[in-house]
């Protein structure tokens, strides 16, 4: 069973600690994306995965590929060629004050790729799941084009299709998202939204009130979910993270999974978080795993959940465990010191 | 509208995240120093700031120099000479272990200036506000001249005065900082007074007991406050951070604001501390941003604690922030990514 | 008064702040180890302590040694020898991700020496306190020969004899530390037992249920206090921390003391952890100064876990603090600037 | 006497020492570009120069600005605006492996900014020289246009033209530039050619042969530069640098002026290098140093080249030296410690 | 056309810059070994490579095979299995102070491998070219007899062997290593051999007197080169590097192929050094690539040498450098400015 | 035999690699000062010594103390009081910019110390040799008392002095150099002078033009050399390095040794130079060295001028290596990789 992610990876400059940009005379580099974190988390899990991108014929692109390559993920269908790699400058935040992101990723080869230079038909061969995010929607037309001929073929193929919504409002519109959504819902059979996500991807209400407190929101998100599945009954599952928010270090974590008809939920994790960031990736990677390896429900979110939280703990985009530590964490909550 | 504030300016080592001094090869380089840091936080707020001390002539005093006019921060006043820039070794804490203060200042250029080095008249040209700590009267009694000509200068030229109490117990006694104050405060316009500055400054009892709950004893600080200005009529502001501290990480966080016979309280902030140091310049240059735009009392405490408890998210003296990021911090809270 | 400590010395390799081995390209260094812990510990609290070990004859043997010099360790009694130094690799945790060790001390030059390498009678001239831990004799049959022999000296010529537990399940099993325990109990003094410690290393149950929640179990601690005592009456004094680990970061420390018949309780610390190493041999260390300086029951087991607690703020595996560092946090819990 | 340039800063990100991009996790941060460098040199030397260009409205911007206020320069004239700031990222070479350079610069807020958001009669006012070099010809015909509306603005208004012609073969070709050059010289009254400059942006053949062994074609090199005079009679001035490369830590530095008629040679320099990167930028803002303070024709020539070799000695793209420093190369070859 | 690579690798720790290791808090890692070197660079010069060897399954063992995976070498013949990663420390030199490395790989996965873990027929299938060097050889009795166990079947079923006869004083003695010689040349179809290697690894003098002068030695370098042809038909091959060596960073190199009866010299390359180690390595690779490529003796030696003298410029033990890079040094010898 | 050092020592502040003060936002930590740096030498080439000043009693006393310990030094006469650690900024220079140094020494402890706080006769019980340079005689008047006074004492006492003139412009003038030199040097067996210490120092001219290549001068350095012994009999033994400097990085050394009549020659090294500083410590220390294992004077010259030639291989004031590997630059000359 083989996973295939397509998206766009980029270069992720970070100034040390939680220092600002203006005060920082170097810069931690990484190489991310959410399709890449998806892709490169079941790797590390056993799983066989492959990205399809388009990265520069230059030294960052070669960086970011040997990324992807130096955990396991299989390369063979990322393109190579345009101008350059995006990046995102990315001041890791504290307290009160929020983690930033600066984007400088227009003109990047990815974004400015046309939707025929992805030929489905010899990607996808041997592909059991499609992965893809509301990121890589959000960046041109021509790559919502691209997505909606993967899809189409996905569906012609037996090849499932996940969506994770992932709304960036520094991005696009609500509006332009709910138009994506409604062409491509249709080809989508387990779709993951969190937080915002439900109204502004989706045009669907799963929250009445202050998303920082998710948890406390639990049947409107239900209700939400069950929506989804009505308007798109070819999607089979929707899953969804809960968090309440109380500051950039503190935080409660619970996951929804809604599967043929049926709803699973995880038990909520208290946290301290390290980096607050591609967590949702790592949770995508979970219930993709549990896909793969035909967990239950009630495994699937627990699973999901622990690679989620244990990704908060990890600094970069790259979810870097294996299997066994996110069933320690589901099996005794974690924490302990290992000698 | 134009901020002066008079003061030292110093180098900051600091071992790397957490560690000792005596573990360290290495030390972190900042520049700071109480009312450097609120000139440099008015210029990144926008505001008109200058800067007025004495730094040697050497590489040290060039770099403290660029620093300041690297935010914005007008160092045309500033006097090049004397023998050394004054030193500061800090350890930042971590829980149980309070943040620790080797100081190296003796015989600093700022230290050892002649109060007649300082020609108010022409220096305080175009200033309407005048800003000093305790810490500069706390280095030496030319320095203590120096203000109180500064500060008669201002009295007859309609320059407002401001004072920040900031006791430091490493430097003077409570007797000579209150002999000061004595001498000071008929000239002060607005006084800001924190934790023990009230008792150890002004010689007037603000609170009744542990200094590590100032925010259980909000009564006992109002009288305190009101006994300022009732002791010293020409001061129609008195303004003061109140905390609850458990931890080096973990504390809560208020403010009061008394002005022209009017209480003003902050909401309390629960916070997770990065660095915790140099909020009180924060929260002085807050409040003095509040005057030079004209806020009314609650938007003015509301905003100077907001830029208090923002810098606490900032490592190094100088609080990195502009305006509109502590305006978020005022509307929501704080805390979310923003992408 | 003098203390010896017996044991091995590491050279840690840590990826810098709390990143995983896969992503860092470079290691903090820095060397210890439970005894030599223990010993610096003394040393710099003022106190004469000397080490006993083996190193080898390179450069990184040279560091390890030098280290202990640096902060006041004699270091006479060291052979050097063999062939390497043992080193284990550090990620410390975050959150639900427990800190990991990864061992690769096989074929150190301790692991490897012979009993008879160490002439007790010459070694132990001049020493009040001989001191070791469960570690140095789950590393090898020679070394819990050499320990026996040890202990038999001390019994003879009026060495007070301290015994830590230690217990470490990656490197022996309960039953293999339980009958080194048999043979070596009848010739402590002093025993240190935590959570697990009791059960794994002496046999003897000492809590009912989570070890996690080792602070709510205070009355099957004592009984298991008391059980080793009874069992091994040459033994005056059984110490213990008590924890309740919510997570990395986030947990509770106080201390039960059993000596001379009775019980002294510290008070409980609500700590945030900045790295979790070592805190055992701290405290150890605390609990010997105050035989060395005749403390009262009650003020040696606050000393000791004052002690403890402000390891937990300390980077490395060596306690770098002073004794009235230590005295400070007995005195107001700690935390405050000192400036 | 005011300075003026025109031209793109830029982030430059660079692996620490001379690693390569593909092993390094963290790049040193610096911000420059030919005409910054110019105006930072004359700021550090005392000289008031100011600074013309297009920053984006983000930190990466206001981190270039800063840097520009930290040395002394005036950036009143600097526009924000636009959407990124350009990058490069740079690899320092060694030995036969050459520094090179990958320009990520496509769409920076200079490169799209219009001819028209210059409006030349404010910004020079004041203005005694105007200085720009072939980098920003090279960046887009709109910057080319601006350069000749400027270049006429001078001609009318006694304002010195300064042009380094700095070729750069990734950003466009010799008939671009010689294009350009065409139509801009003209009005240039000093111009800057080194190396392959001559001809690929002059079209002026001033060598015969290896460009790497320059120092030894002084000859045709003369001759060039008196054919730059005659085809160009309103340029009173050209200079040159020589060189004979070995390798990258290894040449010979020379530098010809040929000013009003005569021909100036300075002394040859055998260098070790440790930075080869915007000596060029530092040998112009020597000269135009000579220019404001009135040196004659060899003392211009020696305080031009010796500001260049020690440019060689600094790390980033600024010549973070003083007046004094140079003098002192000048005088006795410098290499000597001060202490 | 596929070549692999037989060896070990290691984990290389080294201070920064050319500190010691007395003085290092802190220590560079990288993932290294002559025959993964050889490996690694053929990748990156676009040809197929494969890896056989036995890694530790643990983060050390994860992070030396994702640092093959990063540069493109086929892993799926390495073994995981075993004790622990071999180490070694890397201290760079500087002038007079040789480059000082501190082995500690006993003990290691690969060292304490059995000869019969490796099947052959299984691991060289697909196979062209097989490669070793002495340092597996000179790890152990049981990778002597592996080596000689896939020698002869590569003699069986057309694979080239070569062979790098890398001596290390530290790890054999020569009567050692020329038993295994006598056994191995006669399957051996190139063999390299540079400086003492012929006498200590071959028993054939190859100079006559001081090894630091090479260059000055050709003639005897030829007569050792054709007495091993001589000895052992079987070999057309034999390429060794000449080299007179004044400092760690100053010293001649250039290069002998032996080929076919034929003799070819490349130029000599006259090098400041950066880091001075595994350049063997990439000599190997270079005449490696030369073969699968079919280069004639004069393009295969200057390639090869090319490649040798441009890892001299790369830190770490992997030649980071690509085809291009390498034949731009081969055309005019390096070192310009790239931009 | 036991030697003892009398002098400062300092903190030394150094930007990483070759950057400058002003752009460097870390400085490497160290500790040195020439005294210190000659009891270190000779603890790590296995000699007992003894260091002799005064230190502040706070954390960075401590550090420094803490060093010497390190590397063997016995700190049992080191006085703890005054007010602070020396500190100086180190810039490493690189080709014409010579290392700079700012002093930041004023008001320290030792500084500051009155000439009875050294009580001889207990300091400089068991001492064979005594050590003191004239940087501390240029630190105060106190200081050029106390040195008198353990002159006078050892006299007495059958203590050899050994005075290594050591000029320092920055701090003192040739006159108030020359002025001590006549009162100390009737009590000095053994003297040092290098360069322009002859003539600053002493009084007396040693060459005849320009100190950089002092290796061309080796007649009147000879000449100058004899007319010490000459004017101050009871000095037995008179050493120099010559040096040639063309640049930071390249240079020519080599040492005369005037001993008991006979002059001593050693080889000249030509070198590439790490970092230039402490380099004439390390020559002092290895005469040291010789006088302590009465080696020849054609050895003693040739050992001193290998450690000292050694030293410009390493990071920092202390000469970290062995007498083996001073033996091994003796023998061979160095250079030749270990592995």
């Amino acid at each position: 069973m083989k996973v295939a992610t397509f998206g766009e990876m980029m270069l992720r400059l970070k100034p040390s600690e939680s220092k600002r940009i203006l005060q920082s005379d170097s810069f931690e580099v990484a190489y991310g994306g959410a399709e890449a974190n998806v892709a490169v988390s079941l790797a590390l899990q056993g799983d066989e995965s492959a990205y399809i991108s388009k990265l520069p014929k230059n030294l960052l692109g070669d960086s970011a590929l040997g990324t992807l390559r130096k955990f396991g993920v299989d390369t063979e269908k990322v393109h190579r060629g345009g101008s350059r790699l995006g990046i995102y400058f990315f001041e890791k935040g504290a307290s009160v004050r929020g983690t930033n992101v600066v984007y400088d990723r227009e003109g990047s080869s990815f974004a400015t790729a046309q939707s025929d230079e992805f030929e489905w038909s010899e990607i996808l061969t041997g592909v059991n799941y499609f992965y893809f995010s509301g990121i890589t929607a959000a960046i041109s037309n021509e790559l919502r084009l691209a997505i909606l001929d993967a899809c189409k073929y996905c569906g012609k193929h037996d090849i499932e299709v996940i969506f994770d919504t992932n709304f960036r409002g520094k991005m696009w519109t609500p509006d332009e998202a709910q138009a994506f959504s409604k062409k491509v819902m249709p080809y989508v059979n387990v779709v993951l939204a969190n937080d915002e996500d439900f109204e502004a991807s989706l045009g669907i209400k799963a929250f009445d009130g202050d998303m920082r407190h998710g948890l406390d929101q639990k049947d409107s998100f239900k209700a939400g979910m069950r929506e989804v599945i009505h308007q798109y009954p070819n999607c089979h599952t929707v899953a969804s993270i809960l968090r309440n928010i109380n500051s950039v270090e503190d935080s409660k974590w619970s996951a929804l999974l809604l599967r043929d008809g049926d709803f699973f939920e995880s038990v909520v994790y208290k946290l301290h978080i390290y980096e607050g960031v591609a967590s949702g990736d790592a949770f995508g990677a979970g219930l993709l795993h549990g896909f793969l390896h035909e967990f239950k429900g009630q495994e699937q979110v627990d699973y999901a959940i622990a690679a989620s939280v244990l990704k908060l703990t990890v600094s970069g985009d790259l979810n870097l465990v294996s299997e066994s530590e996110i069933r320690s964490i589901m099996q005794d909550g974690g924490s302990a010191m290992n000698r």
